[in-house]
Order: C-alpha cells, then structure tokens, then sequence
C-alpha cells in the first residue's frame, strides 16, 4: 500500500461493465469545476486507461501515489478486467472484490481518510464465488465490528433510515423487532452526532401501518413494538418522536424537524428521498469505524461506456465523504 | 330538495367540530378571488352563521336556492349542530350523514353536478352507529353501483392510486389478488377516459416488493400476481406498464410519462404524493356513477376554528371537481 499525505479520499471501482468508471473518469476530468478533494481509485489502471480512451479522455492515469491535480492515482490490483460496457463477466470479480478489500483496509489504517464505493453488480459476484448478502454487509465485515452496518439516504436536510432493507414486504413485519429498532436508531443518533456533529440530533419514527396504525385500528405494531422501542430511546436520553403517520411526516415542513427519519421498510424510506432527490442521494453507512458513502444508483448497464451516466450522485457522495472526515 | 339552474357542485358539511366548515366559509369568502364556481353547502344553516360569527364572516347564509354571487346557499338539514370547535359529538352525527346522504341524491339526479366531501370524523358517527367502513364505501352504497370504489390521490400530473387502503401493512400481501388489481385498474383506466378526457391514458404499477423484487429474488408477488394481472389488462388494451420498482418509478421525469401510477399499498401512493404536494393534494373516487372529490386532508381538531386552516385542498378539490363536470 503506498503512502499518501495527506490521506485522500479511496473509491473503489465497482462493476467495469457498469457507469461507475464512467463516471469516476468523468468526475476526474472535471476534478477543478467542481474543486475535488483528492481521491484514489483502488482498481485496474490498464482497463481505467482503455474505458477513458473510449470515453475520449486525454488526462493520464498512474499508479498511485501520484499527484492528483495532473494525474488520476490508482492502486493497482493485479488481474484481468476486459472493457466490455454493459456485459458484466465473473472474470472481472477477482479485481471489484479485491478492491473493496483494499479500499477498506487502506481506509481502516488511516492511508485514506474515507471509503466511496463504486456500484457493483452482485449477480457477476455470486457467479465468481462472491458470498456475503450485498455490498454493505461485505464492507462491514472486513471492518470486523460485529455491529449491524445501518444503511442512511440523504439529501440535503432529509436523511431516510430504512430499518428493515432488501427483504420481500410480506417478512417485514416479522422483521420488525425491539431490538432492531432500537439498534438502528442508537447507531443513527450516535453517527450524527460523531460522523454530522449534530450536538443533539432529533430522530423521527415512520409507523409501519397507514396513519401510524390509529391507536391500533389499523394494525398493532405502533402499540407493540415500535412505540415501546422509541420509549426505551427516549429514556437512554435520545431525542426522538413516533410513531408518526408516514405520508405526513414526509411533507417537507414536517420531516424538517429532524434530523433523520427512522423508516420501517426499503420503500418508505427510499419513495420520498428518490421523489424529491433522484440523481443527488447519497447512500452512507453508519455503524461502521469508517466513513463510507455511495451513490444511490445502480451499475446502469444500458448506458455504460456511453459516457451520458449523471455523474451527480457520485459528486454528492464525494463531497459528503469529504465533509464527514475534514479535520475539525 | 329546491331546483338549481345551472346546476352548481354539491359540498357536503363534514364535520361541524372540524375545519371543513372554516374552510368552507373562508372559501366563500374569497370567491371573487378565486373565481369559484357556485356551490351549494349540504349542512346546517344556523350552525353556518355561528361558526361564520365565530371567524368574522358578515356574508349573508340563506337557504337554498339563493343567489350564490351575493349569499352562501345552504340545504339546510334539519338537527343539532353545536358550535363546538375540536370537540366532535355524536349529537351532530345525523346531520352530518344526512348531509351526505342528500348531497349524493342531489348529485345523482343531476340537481348537482358533482359532489366535494368535507372531512368527517369516523370515531364521531361510529358512536352515534354509523356502520359503514368509511366515507368513500357509504357514498358508494348510496350510488348503489355494487362497484368497488377506488381512491385516487391528485396532484398536477401526479395521480396515484392504492390498490389496499386502511389495512394494516401485514394483511396487503394476501388482500393482492389478481381480481382486486384488475378491478381497479379497470377503473382507472375507465375513469382517466370518461372524466379526465385523456384519450388513451398510460398507466403504470408499481411493485409490492423493494427493487420490485428482483425477478423474485425479494418477494414472489410481482411475478405471481401483479405481472400476470397486468398482462391480463394489456390483453384487454389498457395501456398499462410495470410491476416497476417503486422508488424508481416515483422519480419526476418517470412517473410523469404515465396518467396514474397504481401502488399496492396506502402509504405507497401516499407518500409520493404528498411529498410533493401536501397542501394541493385532492382525493377523487373513481368507479361511481358521479363525481365526487375530497381535500386529501382531516378534521384537524385542533385548529378547528381558528381560521387558519389551509384552504388549498378544498379549492383544489372544488376546481377538480369543477372540471370533471365541465360541459365538453
């Protein structure tokens, strides 16, 4: 691993047959519009060069360390990444994990000061041997907490917790326990006061049922679980409200108040942010010794290589990473 | 019940405790300003001219028919209405039915041409023994078309329609069936035709699951009954796309290349669109044989009164209404 000073900022390549290259080479050429921290990327400099030349750019790329104003900086991870945009191979696997893997590590060892993960493509994973439930969970993993990795959307002033994520609707309320609740918020509350220096962060709680399930006439899980589990919140000294209705608290002069809203299922929490945010949410995972961010969007196969992929996402994870680890 | 000519909208009181009447009142009020068209207030006249006392109104309320430029025109039902302001009595509950039930007769005689429901507090008409599962089912056993009346959510170009409505999360998954996703859709579909004049109107569905499960890698239900119930309405010429993933499909530049956007769930349809447009959101019915819209909000107890509730979902649900019963 080389040495950098200072730490820049590590992004891992992600699917070569999605737009996350795309993207990365596109944001690198306009690293001074838009006043770019420095950043490295942990992946494959012969297919970097080969995807930029088709993209028609000129600037170099360099095994890093390497100045970041005159040259895009990678780690190179040895093995064999063909530049076929749109057909992901399990070929290419080795190098997406093994990037992560690095990524992590150079970001756990203080070599980078953040992690933005490019977005993968789990089905070439899984088919190369690839064993963890997604990305997230690997990441986690390799940071060796044992905690439960807390997936937050953000945008702006709204940030979105779904508690329960990538399961069929039907499994979640069985999902929904005291104690999941109470593990996701604790890891909110404590990441933005740490990771957002928010002094005192106000949370919200979405109910489950339509209108918070009225005092229980449209369904039990407000009065049996997730009330309870706010009340024990309250009493750890976490400020935090629920549950509320979730239509309503998701109208703007509502979910201002808070700081973020605790949502019970993938869709609650990802509608209003992609309504209001599409191409500018980010996705950040808290519960983690480091800061890792994302773009909210997907590998994009039908228009890689094609050099049209917004790189706004990408941008708006840089800069949070960036601000979520500047010196205070 | 007195003749109208030309017909004017029907507005039914809602509950006297609540902020219809404020709203209705204000409304008046403004009429000029708004360019509203006539109407005529299905309620309580002596409890009209309390409650307009009450927010500093000195228009005259007389009885119906009257002169809607220069006085407010008012069924007057006979019973006890009580100016009680957030304090709703089952004492008022008869007059509130009645007006309801008059209000619907009115409009399908065509002595009104179309008809906006004020809000009604449910708990308050349960204990004086009202016995229908809601406000939109008792509207539509009075039309006694036997049809399923389906909810549509307004605003602009965004219409959203749940297939499930007031049940709890937990039971939406076995209340998805082919015939229920069908039925509605026909209705839509019939609707945006006949009512909202769109030739050919362009529907889309959004999945129960998250990603829309995946290809039934996160739930069964898009491809066991919202894939094939779909194909069953394309066969009949709807036009009519999906399951597509629901956060997705939210997104602007998505939703807006479809007339409605059919979700599985309340808070699916609900979220999206009040996210964007909370204040200016109406309620329509569709599937009955006249027009009936609602303001897409509550009794709001506790500003009953008051005179500062928000008039903007009523007036956009009397210029909805207004226009769906416009001559052609």
């Amino acid at each position: 691993m080389p040495d950098f000073s200072p730490p820049p900022l590590a992004i891992s390549i992600g699917e070569p047959a999605g737009v996350g290259p795309d993207i990365i080479l596109k944001l690198y050429a306009e690293r001074q519009e838009h006043d770019l921290p420095p950043f490295v990327v942990f992946g494959h400099t012969e297919f970097l060069r080969a995807r930029a030349a088709r993209l028609g750019y000129d600037f170099p790329i360099t095994t890093a360390p390497a100045e970041f104003a005159s040259t895009l900086p990678v780690v190179d991870i040895v093995g064999l990444v063909p530049d076929h945009p749109g057909a992901p191979s399990p070929l290419s696997a080795p190098v997406v994990i093994e990037a992560i893997r690095q990524a992590v590590e150079a970001t756990m060892t203080g070599t980078c000061r953040g992690l933005v993960t490019g977005p993968i493509q789990k089905s070439a994973l899984y088919a190369a041997g690839f064993r963890h439930p997604g990305h997230t969970e690997f990441i986690a993993e390799l940071c060796g907490t044992g905690r439960l990795p807390v997936m937050m959307l953000c945008h702006d002033a709204l940030r979105t917790v779904p508690v329960t994520i990538h399961v069929p609707l039907s499994a979640v309320p069985g999902l929904l326990t005291h104690g999941l609740i109470i593990e996701t918020c604790r890891a909110v509350a404590h990441d933005l006061r740490t990771r957002f220096r928010i002094a005192e962060p106000k949370l919200a709680v979405a109910g489950l049922n339509p209108h918070a399930g009225e005092q229980g006439s449209i369904g039990l899980e407000e009065l049996d679980i997730i009330g309870p589990a706010i009340a024990a919140l309250q009493f750890e000294g976490i400020d935090i409200t629920g549950p509320l209705p979730a239509d309503t608290l998701f109208y703007p002069p509502h979910w201002r108040r808070y700081d973020a809203v605790i949502a019970m299922y993938h869709d609650q929490a990802l509608i209003p942010i992609k309504t209001v945010a599409f191409e500018d949410a980010v996705n950040v995972t808290l519960g983690l010794p480091i800061v890792r961010t994302s773009p909210d969007h997907g590998t994009a196969l039908d228009i890689a290589g094609t050099g049209t992929a917004s790189v706004r996402s990408l941008l708006a994870a840089i800069r949070l990473a960036d601000r979520l680890t500047a010196a205070r």
